[in-house]
């Protein structure tokens, strides 16, 4: 049998489960400094760096380093594309689209579906899955196989978020969590096979 | 001016932050032994008292001798009700229902209203918020001054959630965050004003 696909989450959040607003900015993330984009975009710079405000990432450049290849949805992709620096140390960028033009942007490789996409990835032993769809189209097909989920201190009511219709209950196990000066709450689960 | 409110919520919840399954029950809160209502109903014997485990009930206790009275919304009540022992240390307890009678349980005081309710609770130093409905509107309402929200590890897809729209986002300031050898992850916060 093959090894489970090893997709990974690393997503920023408010405490009521929240990656983004509905439109898409991540400006409440900006009170505690979050990962995974905190801040609006500042097209032509560098993408947003988290900043934990005690001189690290909340982790990210370590998670991002332990990846060999990123799968992302096409919202996230063009929320992205516009900084002249992405933070994925080189990685290889994976992209689900059924619109995105094959030769788009000549740093990502576009996928149709996402099973075309789990076997240009076959061989990887840690994927970055990226997106609140992506993210839970690979929930839902069995794909993940960790989650770190940072929490930020805020409700904000409405919004995107990765988490939806199961076809059956996921468990997890906890592996830890730390907390930051901000307030933010950084969980780490393994999903149990 | 009046102080605010002093609602507090104590909740247990999934990862992806449902307090129960569509159908209101609880049993995916047994793998971690949560609290408020861990197990399904065991009609007749004493409510469902939290286990952590390692002696200790996760705080439930401690947090219900710190409360003046409860309220909760009727179908959290009713879920309730059926308990030969209610787990409150004889604390007062308020229902918002506009169906039941207002003799229907002489441990009870019912509410038509949310504003009947707070008027009721004047006074009280704190006050036990419960349930997923009754929680978002006291959260909408700006009656909540905490919250202590106990995530068991497990995805499950859909369910009863005390969040929702708000009228404005809710800052929150982490206050502190303990996790539990069952895997469960507990955070308390409390409301900024």
């Amino acid at each position: 049998m093959d090894a489970p696909f090893p997709g990974s989450v690393f997503l920023g959040m408010s405490v009521d489960g929240f990656i983004a607003r509905l439109d898409g900015t991540l400006s409440f993330l900006d009170g505690a400094d979050a990962p995974d984009g905190g801040g609006a975009p500042d097209r032509g710079g560098d993408a947003p760096t988290p900043d934990d405000g005690e001189g690290g990432d909340f982790g990210f450049g370590e998670f991002v380093s332990s990846v060999d290849a990123l799968v992302m949805g096409r919202s996230t992709y063009e929320f992205i594309a516009p900084f002249a620096e992405w933070p994925y140390q080189g990685r290889p960028v994976h992209v689900l689209s059924t619109t995105l033009p094959a030769d788009a942007d000549g740093r990502i490789t576009v996928h149709r579906s996402l099973e075309d996409a789990v076997a240009a990835l076959a061989g990887c032993r840690r994927v970055y899955v990226d997106g609140g769809r992506t993210v839970h189209a690979f929930l839902r097909a069995g794909l993940i196989a960790d989650l770190t989920l940072s929490r930020v201190p805020v409700l904000i009511g409405t919004g995107l978020t990765p988490f939806g219709e199961l076809a059956a209950d996921i468990p997890l196990e906890h592996v830890g969590t730390r907390s930051f000066a901000g307030g933010m709450v950084q969980s780490t689960y393994r999903v149990r096979r």
